[in-house]
């Protein structure tokens, strides 16, 4: 079997594998120290390479920077949401917030993002990379959802898509990061998109 | 003029001028350091102490432990939102997004929120706190806004105060921090509270 010489200086078989399970340890380790509390400016391919028991070069070979390896690394937080069932608007709005709630009241996803972000205005290339990777094709599963509604005639057709999804994500997030430590977030969803609905559903005609 | 010697071992009069400018420094430390990314659980106060060039005994003077310190600090980028002016919801609810979307656009003000609740449920007393000094008086002022448009008709009788809060203040934190680098921040609080007002207001009877 061939082998090569790693930065690292351990011989090992060269091929996908090994790489794939490099390339898991680099983001592992990323994920790792972002979580203790070392933000995105202070972080080093150094300390990651170490982390991960990789060489620098290793994880040069990979990502060219810094900020795409942190990029890559949040976006292992941030899957993309299942496809819509195609059942009542109201059912995939819940099943989209439940996704949020899940996110945002997961310790170590909420601890990592945070610290991330913090530092994004500092790394905007960062910010800007993270959303057109996440953010955005989540928006557009829930836009094509609250369009269907729109158009089936459950939703207003005037409904502005970009509010309703900032008053549905956002509202999530605010009540699982303010409600009191004893309340159930069970029904959070549920309740958040039957609230919200009394605004989007068509409003009878005016007597 | 009575002076005393302090655990710095540099001679001062006595009195209050002096200690509210120490205290002033010791919350402007504890903010530089949180803002730096120094997540609660490395601070320590010998560090705040250096940085805002006094002894420990000043901080411990007046604050007995660390939490109770970065709650106090903390709670200085989040000030009593202004009463309402007793117009209408409309324009209430705006004022209060609008203090809302400063505070989110604010670098410094987010990145030191994100490090300290980061950090929030390896110190759950932390938390609970700076809801209670600041949090929950921003919600009993507006849920008062609420009620008042509850009473008076302009709002739906069965309007769940919590959800619309939540809705509200989620939805501008939301736009504030996903919108595109190029949109207009400038009418979001005003476009938000639209938005929630159609379906906050009464419903026309059904026809």
């Amino acid at each position: 079997m061939k082998t090569q010489q790693t930065a690292e200086g351990v011989a090992r078989p060269a091929g996908r594998p090994r790489s794939e399970k490099a390339e898991r340890s680099i983001i592992e380790a990323t994920l790792e120290l972002l979580g203790e509390g070392i933000g995105v400016s202070e972080l080093s391919i150094e300390s990651i390479a170490s982390r991960a028991g990789v060489g620098k070069t290793t994880i040069y070979r990979r990502w060219s920077n810094k900020e795409d390896l942190v990029v890559d690394a949040l976006a292992t937080l941030k899957p993309p949401i299942p496809l819509p069932q195609g059942g009542t608007v109201r059912d995939d709005l819940v099943t989209y917030l439940r996704v949020i709630q899940e996110e945002a009241s997961h310790h170590r996803t909420r601890c990592i993002m945070n610290i991330a972000m913090s530092d994004s205005e500092r790394h905007p290339r960062l910010a800007e990379r993270f959303r057109e990777l996440t953010v955005e094709p989540r928006r557009a599963v829930v836009a094509a959802v609250l369009r269907r509604g729109m158009e089936t005639g459950e939703l207003r057709a005037d409904l502005d898509i970009d509010m309703a999804l900032a008053l549905l994500s956002g509202a999530v997030i605010w009540l699982t990061k303010w409600s009191h430590p004893g309340e159930s977030h069970a029904d959070i969803p549920e309740r958040i998109v039957d609230e919200a609905l009394k605004g989007f559903r068509p409003r009878p005609s005016e007597p």
